[in-house]
C-alpha cells in the first residue's frame, strides 16, 4: 500500500478553497414517494403520518426554538433540497465545495428518507425498507449533486448490517454514477456481526475497489441507555460513532483492502489524539510487547497513527478552537472541517464569522489543510473547478486575520505526537 | 451537600504515605469453599475443575511469560492471600495502606471468588451464584483485613444487578465489618436496568448513608464485539469501566444521595479532563443552553467538573507519566495513584523504581495527594497509623529527586481546566 499523494498546499494570500466535510440534503420526506419502489409505497404512507405526528409533537415541545430557528432561516432551509437556494447558501458562507449526507432537516426529522434510512439506518429492523429507503434517497442523491458536480459530493445510504450481497451489488451500481463520492453505513451493528469481524469484507472490498469512502455518522446510541436523559446521549455518542473507526483498524481491513479509506463524522476529533497515544504504545512500546506476547502479532502493518490522513479520516465539522489547536496531534492530514448545514449545531449561516474567529492562529497552509485540501484528497473532488468556485467566494488568510508569514514546522506531527519518543514507539509485532 | 473537609497538606520534607488504591487479594480458588454456603457446595466444585482446565490452558498458551512470572516473583505472588509476605512486599514497595479488590491472580484466576465473583461479576448469570460467590469472598476479606485493619481497607463485592433487596442487605451488614471501605458492582449492567435509571437508588442510598465507597473495576467489556482480537478490548475497556461514572452523575444521584461517593479503578484518567471539558461546557455555556433548552434542566446542582474529588474519584492505577502531568485538569484531589500488586500490569515488585521515575517534576504537595492523601480521604482511612507506618518505609521528596521549593500555584486546577474561562461556564438550567 502506498501513501496516496496529497495536493501541494500553498501558503500564498489566495482564497482559501472551503469545502464543508459535513452538510446535509433531503427531500421533504412525502416527495421521496416517486423515487420508492412501488412495492413500499403503502408502508410509507404510514411512515410519512409518523413523521408528520413526529413534526406535531416537536411543535407543542419546543415550539419557542422552533419558530426563532425556522422563522430566522426560512429560505436557507429550502436549500435542503433547493439546489439554486443552496448554491447561494454556500456563496454566502464562503464554502466553495460539500460532502453531502443525508437528512436535512435535523429538529424535526422532515427530511428524512424512507423509513429513517439516513442517520437512523441501524433502527430499522426491516430489510426491504432499510435497502428500498436507501436507494430512492440515493437515486434522488444523484440527481442533486448532478445539479452542480463540481461542488457537491454525495454520500450514499448503504445499509450493510441487513445483507451483505445487496449492500455490494448497491455500492457497485453506485460506483458509476456521477456526484457520488462515499457510502454511509449504520452507525452501530446492533445484533448484526461488529464491523471488525470477516462478515462485511466483500462490502470493504468493493469499497475499496470503487474508491467510495466509508462513513460513520453521529446520531445513534445505546438510546436503552439513557431513557430521556439528553446528557448521557451527548457524552456517549462519539464513543458510539467512532467506534467502527478501531473495528476497521484492529481487524487489519485497511491493510487488507489497500484503497479502503473510513471517514468519523460529527462526533469530533477531541478524543483522537488520546487514543492514538494508547494504540500506539499497545503496539510499539517494547515492555508492552512482551507482556502482550503474541496476541497483538499480525494484526497491522505499521503504528496505529500512521493510518490516520491515508486509510483514516475525520470530518471533524465546526472544530472547536481547542481541536484547531490540537490539530497536529489528531491529524493534520485528517481532520476536515465543516459547517453542518443546514442543522442548527453547525456554523451556518455565521459561517464566515466563525472561520474570522477561530482560525486566526493557525498557519496558512495548516488552514488550507483543514478548510479543504484534506477533503478534496480524501474523496477525488475536482481542484480546478473548486478553485474557479473559490476564487469569487472564498475567505482568504487577509480576512482571517492571520499572519502571513507563519509557518508550520516540518516535525509538527511528530513533536505533537510526544508519545512516538518517549516510549521509543516502533512496531513490535 | 457541603465539600468533605480535605487533610491538610505540607510540603515538607518527611515521607510519603503511600496508599496502593489498586491492589487485588484472594484466596486459591479451593480455599475458598469454607466461605461459602454449603447448598453451593456442589456447584463450586465443577467452578473450581473449570478454573483448572483454564489455568492448564494459560500455561500452554502462555508458557514463556508465565514461567517467567511465577518463578521471578514466587515469593511475593503468596502475599495474595498471606498477610504476613504481603506486609513485607508492601514495605519493600515503600506502601504504607492498601485498597484490596478481588482476583489476587490477573494472570491465570487461581485466585478468583467462587464463580467468577469478583472482576467477572457481570458475566454471572445466577443470581445464587452471583451473591454466594460474593459473600464468600467478602466473609475472608473482613478476616484479611483485620490482620492489620490501618494498612487494609478491603472493597467488598455486590452483585446489585441480580437483586437490589439482596444488595441493599450485604450493603447494610458490610458497613459494621471492621476494614470494609468500598463495595465493588459489576462493571457492566448487561441486561438489567442501567445504573442511572430508579431502580437501584436503593443501593446508592445504603452506600451513601453508611460511607461504603461505590467501584467499577476494570475487567468487563463487550466482549462479543472483540472474538479473539485482543487490541479492540484494550481500546474500549476504559469505556466500559467508566461508563457508570456519567450514569451516576447525569441521573443527580450524587445531588439525591449526598456522601455518595463512587471510584473507576484502573482504567487510568488520561479521559477524564476532555469529558469534563465538554460535559462543562454543555451544563455551562450559555450559547449550548440555548439550544438544549429545558432538556438539561434540573438534572445537576452544579458544573460536572465539581463533582470531581467531592462524590467522583479515581483509583488510577500506576499513572502513566503524561497522566501525572494532566494531573490538575483531571483533578489533583480526585486522583489516587495505586500499584495494582500482585498484577503483572502494576508497577511491584518495582514500585520504588517507578516512583523516583514519575515524580520527579510534581510538587511534594501533588504528589501527597496523589500517592496518598487522597485515598485517606476518600476512604476515611487511619491517618496518624499510617502515618506511623510510612515513617520507616515511605519513599521521601528527596529520595524522588524533587525540587523542596517547587510549588503548586493556588489557581493551578483553574488554570488546567480553560475551558471554564474560555467558555465562561457556569451552571445554566
Amino acid at each position: 500500500m502506498t501513501t496516496p499523494a496529497k495536493t501541494p498546499v500553498g501558503t500564498g494570500p489566495e482564497p482559501y478553497i472551503v469545502v464543508s466535510s459535513d452538510t446535509h440534503a433531503g427531500l421533504q420526506c412525502e416527495e421521496y414517494r416517486p423515487y420508492l419502489e412501488s412495492s413500499l409505497h403503502e408502508e410509507f404512507d404510514a411512515y410519512v403520518a409518523e413523521r408528520h405526528e413526529h413534526r406535531r409533537i416537536q411543535e407543542e415541545m419546543n415550539a419557542e426554538f422552533l419558530a426563532e430557528w425556522e422563522g430566522d432561516n426560512a429560505e436557507g432551509l429550502l436549500g435542503a433540497y433547493d439546489p439554486d437556494i443552496r448554491d447561494k447558501v454556500l456563496d454566502a458562507d464562503g464554502v466553495a465545495g460539500e460532502v453531502i449526507f443525508a437528512d436535512g432537516d435535523a429538529v424535526t426529522g422532515q427530511e428524512s428518507p424512507p423509513f429513517g434510512a439516513g442517520l437512523s439506518a441501524g433502527q430499522i429492523t426491516d430489510s426491504r425498507q432499510a435497502f428500498g429507503g436507501a436507494r430512492a434517497h440515493n437515486r434522488w442523491l444523484e440527481e442533486f449533486c448532478a445539479t452542480n458536480p463540481v461542488r457537491r459530493a454525495g454520500v450514499a445510504l448503504v445499509p450493510i448490517t441487513h445483507d451483505v450481497d445487496e449492500a455490494v451489488r448497491e455500492i457497485e451500481s453506485l460506483a458509476g454514477r456521477p456526484g457520488i463520492h462515499g457510502v454511509m453505513i449504520p452507525t452501530m451493528w446492533h445484533g448484526f456481526p461488529p464491523y471488525g469481524s470477516d462478515h462485511y469484507d466483500r462490502v470493504w472490498a468493493a469499497c475499496a475497489e470503487t474508491g467510495l469512502v466509508v462513513h460513520t455518522h453521529s446520531g445513534e446510541a445505546d438510546f436503552d441507555a439513557y431513557g430521556e436523559n439528553v446528557a448521557m446521549y451527548i457524552n456517549e455518542v462519539p464513543f458510539w460513532t467512532h467506534r467502527p473507526l478501531w473495528q476497521l483498524l484492529f481487524s487489519g481491513k485497511f491493510d487488507r483492502f489497500p484503497g479502503l479509506k473510513y471517514c468519523v463524522v460529527e462526533c469530533g476529533s477531541y478524543w483522537l489524539g488520546d487514543l492514538l497515544w494508547k494504540c500506539d504504545v499497545n503496539f510499539g512500546a517494547s515492555w508492552k510487547a512482551k507482556k502482550m506476547g503474541s496476541r497483538m502479532k499480525g494484526l497491522l502493518t505499521k503504528l496505529p497513527s500512521e493510518y490516520v490522513g491515508d486509510s483514516i479520516f475525520i470530518g471533524a465539522s465546526t472544530m472547536s478552537t481547542e481541536e484547531i489547536r490540537r490539530r497536529h496531534v489528531n491529524g493534520i492530514d485528517a481532520l476536515m472541517w465543516g459547517t453542518d448545514y443546514p442543522h442548527p449545531e453547525g456554523s451556518w449561516p455565521n459561517t464566515v464569522m466563525r472561520l474570522e474567529n477561530d482560525f486566526r492562529e493557525a498557519s496558512i497552509e495548516d488552514t488550507r489543510r483543514l478548510l479543504g485540501l484534506n477533503a478534496i484528497d480524501c474523496y477525488g473532488l475536482d481542484f480546478d473547478g473548486l478553485t474557479a468556485i473559490a476564487a469569487d467566494i472564498g475567505p482568504t488568510p487577509e480576512s482571517l486575520g492571520q499572519d502571513p508569514d507563519l509557518r508550520t514546522p516540518p516535525d509538527a506531527t511528530r513533536t505533537a505526537r510526544w508519545w512516538l519518543d518517549e516510549y521509543d514507539c516502533s512496531l513490535q509485532y
